[in-house]
């Protein structure tokens, strides 16, 4: 019989992620701000409770993943909070995808409450986080760790071990979001100027694949630049913008300028400018195309 | 017993590909400008031509493997020069990273003796060269490449078909290259992003690699990057600034604008400008360390 | 005899404002958060006050010259701030660079106690303040731009009126900031190319001046960029990067891409992140010179 | 009775200036590719050569005023061309936009026949050549730049002395339309971030112009910018695409980065990509509002 987790925020990357806890066996108390999205996960067996502070046992572990700082910050320092019911034992796993300098503001505050948090940040989009074959970045202090690694395996196939600083697996989520950013935009380029050439894009997409970039991203969003196919959004580009704009201003704390970052700057707010935001965000690939007067149906 | 094949260029690539040949059971015609770079090839019994006109049998097969377009026109233009004795039945593999446009333009002057001119360009580093294992991209009439597959197979895992436009394996290999460009730079600055974040760049290099980035491009440059170790050139900057300077004249000419390679021209400039020229061209890491006010010895 | 003015923020530009005023024969009533720079201002007649809320009369005329939106959220909205003690009658004039947002909430929030607020945004250095030269751009509800005129000639040899959008100022001086950095880095690499083809930066920066950018822009800092004279900083590169964050944050939320403050945002940020921040923005010019190799003693 | 002057290449801008000489009251001898081109200037009394080496008296001085360095050097070097007839006393003043290096080399081809090249770059439109209000950068031997000061006096208002050696003026040159770029695009940007601020374009250039930007570059584009009046092209996008490419290869070249340049690079190809680059290359303006949504008729 395995024990009772809290889980808030039930949206694109939770829900799976709650349904997969569901199947191998947890309890779960969930709560979300919109609470038509728990319809689901309270046929199969979840708990809705009204509050965020309702979503904690005494001693026990709560998830998080939420859109962003701010909501995670509601969640948990408002007055009806996470942090009201938190004490001794509890563990916060925070899942959302936010700034390292927040993680660390809230590990200060869950100590003073002598509560855990930990940040277990994740890459993939929902399928992935159904079949739990997430990867996950893992920061905080070492026995809560290892306290929830079970718990983590089954959302991810591979839990990565970012030390001790609550920050640490936000930097690495940021950076991620930003390679693979960079990865389409130079994908996107490289096609807009093989068609250009009268080239066949997703013959030059293929080859480059199997030559130099034979990896999961680079075939996955490969097809879809290839086939200007970016209506099915499973990352928005305007959630995609989101995240670039926390690597930014983490950069812009950590006093480490990133050029290209920066330049995909401009490409995203381009095309939200222009009504992509609600698109996926390898759209960054109708970018490339239209500036080089490409234009497709 | 195999048939005899010239070879124009035996510098930093061009040499295991010969000696690769030689070890295949292929006889060797072979021409350098500089003739001192020849010795280990003529001790395995490769004959060594004055003219690059020399190289070609009757009705034989030539592989060219040159710095740049300059060396290319000048080896087959020249008084001596190859296309003197070209005439129907030969054909001509161009080995090089030189512009499509080239290409086109000595198809046209191949087809004008009736000789063949094919486009065979590569990836890989010379040991990768040495066991026969690079990626080849083919371009140029259909019987032509047919008649020299097994050659490139020797040389090659995995050969790319491209079409029969004799520029399209310029196109494709140029597209890879500033994708590896782009892969490398953005690496660099994640790395020095996680490290003013007090985050280990070897820690964050594997992690980044296991999860999303598991292909040989990112693994093997993700090393040298997190080693900050740049001073043992597989493939130097000034060389790499070259190819990217070919990117963007055919981006030019193609009207397919590539910001990302304006941005890398920007950086791979800089470094040259302070002298690191030389270096392997993943020193684009050490520039955005400096950048970030990162000093490593 | 003239009104009684508040003035809040002294600092480098408030504080020579505050003089202007009083030497044009205006009482003061002065507040800054740190005392110590009221020195100067007391021995010339101005009364110290406590509180933000005691710099107003009733349906007086009240300044801020402060730092940033958060400085100026903090005097008007906090416990004893300014907002407590304005009602009908009253004008608070924003001088202060701040985001076009903030002015559109604090005029909404200042026309609940029934008080105008208006923007009035500067142009020049701290000695351009002391002569009483800005140039100010001014935007709010036309009856309460009328009533101030008299006082912002004082300040001012030119005031431009921005229209009723209370925000309106604050887009104009981020604009006239950006294209001034702009201007100052276009310079600067202009006069590294020069140098780096061995001609005089101090030639070449008159050449220039006299024959297309005839303006004191380009004259004044032209001077510094070709002397590399930044160590006298009459505008801190960290706070013209404040500045040009703010350009950014609004060109994100007014959805209009900024290529160039983009390309300025690295600029700025890596020398900042080399140690550059407290020399003038001008600094640029240090970027620009080391970038191309060249080293100034 | 004033001396005859060569002058090959009458095009938009050589027009004008050949025409100014003959109302100073200067003889001349004419050459253009397209003879066509010379009809106005043989009404006002020149004499049409047949070939570039014709157009020089012995010891005379010969203007050219061409559109690249390809067509420079074939005018002066080709079988008929200028250099087979100069010798002792022969100045060739050469007012094209070209590479420092061409001069550089074009000065030492005119020594070994004892006739010196000078460099004399314009700045202005073809109606500012035609009131003889040209910027120009004079670069070359003293003695031969003291000789042709009375005719360059003709053609402009400001005759700049960039010393000795011949590419100066070239550097000064490309600099200068460098910087002109650069302010064009951060006007645009900023015309395009107020009009989507909702503030009306032409009052916040007028504010700006007052302001800060008080020269006649920033008020005739800014007026052009606001309008978004790019069809009367004075000097075509394509056109200033060409110089812009100058001015990077110099700057690979003399190995100065040159960022802004690296950024109009992929503005100024964007635009010629969607089919601008007959336009005025203030278009640079339409870039910047197209990109940020905005549509104008």
């Amino acid at each position: 019989m395995k024990e009772t987790i809290g889980f808030i925020g039930t949206g694109n990357m939770g829900s799976p992620m709650a349904m997969r806890l569901l199947k191998a066996g947890y309890k779960l108390k969930v709560y979300n701000r919109t609470k038509s999205k728990l319809g689901t996960l309270i046929e199969r067996g979840a708990e809705a409770v009204e509050r965020p502070a309702d979503a904690a046992e005494p001693g026990g572990i709560v998830i998080t993943m939420l859109a962003d700082d701010a909501a995670l910050r509601e969640v948990t320092f408002e007055a009806d909070g996470l942090l009201k019911s938190l004490g001794p034992g509890n563990v916060h796993i925070s899942m959302s995808t936010i700034s390292p300098d927040t993680s660390r503001e809230m590990a200060v505050k869950h100590h003073e409450v002598s509560a855990d948090y930990l940040a277990a940040t994740v890459s993939g989009r929902p399928e992935v986080a159904a079949e739990g074959k997430l990867g996950i970045y893992l920061s905080g202090e070492k026995a809560a760790k290892e306290r929830v690694m079970a718990i983590l395996h089954e959302l991810g196939r591979n839990v990565a071990n970012c030390g001790e600083d609550p920050g640490a697996a936000n930097v690495v989520k940021l950076a991620a979001n930003f390679m693979l950013f960079s990865a389409v935009e130079a994908f996107a380029e490289a096609l807009a100027f093989a068609e250009k050439q009268k080239l066949d894009r997703t013959s030059v997409m293929n080859m480059l694949c199997d030559n130099l970039f034979d990896c999961p991203v680079y075939r996955n969003y490969g097809k879809l630049l290839a086939a200007q196919d970016y209506e099915r959004p499973a990352f928005k580009l305007k959630l995609a913008f989101k995240d670039l704009k926390l690597a930014i201003q983490t950069s812009e704390s950590a006093e480490a300028p990133m050029r290209l970052a920066e330049s995909l700057h401009n490409r995203m707010l381009s095309l939200i400018a222009t009504g992509k935001g609600d698109c996926d965000f390898s759209a960054i690939g109708r970018g490339a195309a239209e500036e080089a007067g490409l234009v497709h149906s």
